[in-house]
């Protein structure tokens, strides 16, 4: 390694020193997002949306496999509107940005920036439906949204992002309830598969529940640092937005009734969570499943005969079912390249140079556990496709080892505490189910409810952090 | 055809009568979208947006193989920014939504909701561009913007639409001008090859440029009503927006130069051609190119023995290749269907009785011709692809003739006012490329400039219009 080299990685600012300059560090020299001059707002830009491309072409084709088809509401919603859910206004009415003026003009009614689309899609809802027989809906949209943030992170928390936002109508409550469950498995399964990025799914707390909804069920991940990353949510709305909104349909009996409603999410933040669960001190690691560029090949010597003839000829053999790029750039050498794409978490990188073409062979290296094997040129797309099935598994099981030494046991809010302020992660513990345990808990340890996990454990008949019943076993981590 | 049957066809206003409420039927009868609670907004439904995802797909694909990336700018653009470029802030500025509050508080600079992007995606380009290495900046995005207009119809002209925006810089004149016409070719090919809509491409004139532009070009559509629609737009912006923004590099010579920017776009509106180019009085006619459904199987007396196996077995043996779906909904007749369908504008139907399968064949009926043919049930996948691919250039040639129908040469300002007013259209005229005349055609007859198109013909020495020069052919029309 160069001098040159070495202070190419020697740029980033270790975990252990300082995670969030860390985090900054990496999203800013792997080029996948900039700071715009609109505080709060962000750039994302080609290697970070390419991530979010390969995310929503996965979610698109799982949520058509499961019936829902997509749609596009307004992006401005009328005041009005969004005062008509009482809880729903309260929750999102102090972080929206509101137009005032079309042109000159000043409007007679102020317009939100949408922070979410449920009143302006009831409103929709409530003209669209008439019979049991039009039901259920099942739509979702890909859009922006905006909500006006005091303190904001690229990815993590943002005055606008980019998501999905799923709006379905049911007839009984408990189809409302299946569905609910069925996203957050979706979600569930795009984040383990996809995102090689393990996930504890459960019940929010009445505190935590999203504004207006009877019940907020989550996806949660702990990143490096030991922090929760609340990486998706589905909620039951019951009848809550359909009373509000006035949607009504005639039933099987003639008879009008409500329908049932749901809304789900996941958004940009998900790749705060690729980034903070599996990057290292070097940069990014990025799994094969979302990584834009899978495999980059590294020329060695270019410029002598031969070399970008056989570079050539694997990249064609290997690019149909592969992301795949050759780095061919002259005025870098090949120490650089290597430095930049592990920092860019490529999974795997080839190395071809005129030895390794005499010997009829190439260099594999793998990025997430650094080691770099020989290959014979005749096996290597059969490589190449079992290492990227490997990387992707090896890092999942990676993070769970990752969250499961992070994850702990305590007897008392005392030992909470010293685990919040030493090593933070996920702490299960008994709980009462009460705001007034939960709001001390907050108070004392800064650790929030993540949630009322489907996979409960016995932790005894009373809560660890006061002297109540318990109703149950939670998780509970500081948190973005 | 029963009386409910007959009903539901004429609850469309024939276009001959009333072009502007056939319109509005066919769209909001198709639900390709509806009208939205804020003026001038619409709602894309779920056969709307499926069009536009098909579209969205050829133009990423094409863009991408042309070198492309994608990524993502932020919403809102100070207003300060939105200045910069001193035509361009008068060309926008009059029909920009404005955003003056975040949460509770008063902003200190007011935000506009982008109306294009060239001002916030500059100002970043000046902190990326370092060195003629970086060149050429190829990106694009797919979002949505705002333009708050007084006069608006779906997809023709909302306040709000979808598109995508090519932002791009490059080392000399040349390059730009020729990646403007690069993508004005890629447009051109999707209006052509995937909307079997036929355009007229060329420049813009002085006066109907993009403001900010150095030379805008454009595909220009001509209606059924004999109206035209800009359909999509590439702009060459020479350095007029390198120099507002201050975007710099160090060249081969290590000298500070500004770099050449292009932008382009097409947007939802392109929806608004193919209901426009295509429809009749039955409503859509969708090319198979975008037809969220190409095939739909209505089976005839479903509950006969036979018959739903048969239709399941035609139904998963066509599905790989081809966009179909089976209507098995009971409570509507086959001729209510059949209606529905071709108001739909779905592409080919195939009808299966009992008395079908006893013969082992179908009925395969074509929406653009109103045919129908008998075709042997093991002939069927063959003769739907053949059919297809068929339809799709049976329509491009259908619409090539309507618009050369309506497109006419005139000896003066005289014929072309009675053209206007009888059967407008294209009018091609030799034209002095000035201003005056411009505006004293638009005057006259309600006609502006379309384009100066590359292909060139001669009509005389003298301008159609009035007594200078000639300095090129032009077409005219009334225009969306």
């Amino acid at each position: 390694m160069s001098k040159k080299d070495k202070q190419f990685v020697e740029e980033i600012t270790p975990m252990e020193e300082n995670f969030s300059q860390w985090y900054t560090d990496v999203i800013l020299k792997t080029e996948l997002v900039d700071y715009s001059p609109v505080r709060g707002f962000m750039v994302i830009k080609p290697y970070g949306y390419a991530i979010w491309e390969n995310i929503q072409a996965y979610l698109d084709k799982r949520f058509k496999e499961t019936g829902h088809k997509n749609c596009y509401f307004p992006l401005l919603i009328p005041e009005s509107l969004l005062k008509k859910e009482a809880e729903h206004v309260e929750g999102f009415a102090p972080e929206v940005a509101w137009v005032t003026h079309g042109g000159d003009e000043e409007l007679g009614e102020r317009l939100c920036v949408r922070p979410t689309s449920e009143t302006i899609i009831c409103e929709m809802y409530s003209k669209w439906l008439n019979s049991y027989r039009d039901l259920p809906f099942l739509y979702n949209q890909w859009a922006n949204v905006v909500r006006w943030e005091k303190s904001t992170r690229p990815f993590l928390r943002t005055s606008e992002f980019l998501w999905q936002e799923g709006h379905t109508l049911h007839e009984t409550y408990e189809e409302a309830e299946e569905e609910t469950l069925r996203m957050l498995n979706v979600y569930k399964e795009a984040a383990e598969e996809l995102l090689a990025m393990p996930v504890v799914v459960g019940k929010k707390s009445e505190k935590e529940k999203f504004a207006g909804a009877h019940a907020t069920y989550t996806m949660e991940a702990l990143m490096h640092d030991g922090q929760a990353l609340q990486a998706g949510t589905s909620h039951n709305l019951a009848q809550h937005f359909a009373t509000a909104f006035d949607i009504t349909y005639l039933d099987r009996d003639g008879k009008l009734q409500y329908p049932y409603s749901t809304s789900w999410g996941v958004s940009t933040r998900l790749i705060g969570g690729i980034i903070m669960v599996h990057g290292d001190n070097r940069g990014l690691v990025l799994p094969p499943g979302v990584a834009p560029i899978q495999v980059v090949i590294v020329p060695i010597a270019a410029h002598k005969g031969g070399v970008m003839e056989k570079v050539d000829e694997v990249f064609e053999d290997l690019k149909g079912d592969i992301r795949i790029e050759v780095d061919d750039r002259e005025h870098y050498s090949p120490g650089w390249k290597f430095n930049e794409w592990e920092m860019k978490g490529v999974p795997v990188r080839i190395e071809m140079g005129p030895r390794d073409i005499e010997n009829n062979q190439v260099v594999l290296f793998r990025r997430d556990t650094l080691e770099k094997e020989v290959v014979p040129m005749d096996e290597l797309k059969e490589r190449v496709q079992e290492l990227l099935k490997d990387i992707q598994s090896n890092m999942l099981l990676k993070a769970k080892k990752m969250r499961d030494e992070k994850t702990y046991y305590v007897k008392n809010i005392e030992e909470m505490k010293e685990i919040m302020s030493t090593k933070p992660g996920f702490v299960k513990a008994a709980w009462c189910e009460t705001r007034e345990c939960e709001d001390h808990i907050r108070e004392e340890t800064g650790a929030t409810l993540r949630c009322i996990p489907f996979e409960q454990e016995d932790l005894g008949d009373k809560c660890t952090f006061c002297n109540r019943d318990a109703k149950n076993m939670a998780y509970f981590a500081k948190a973005y």
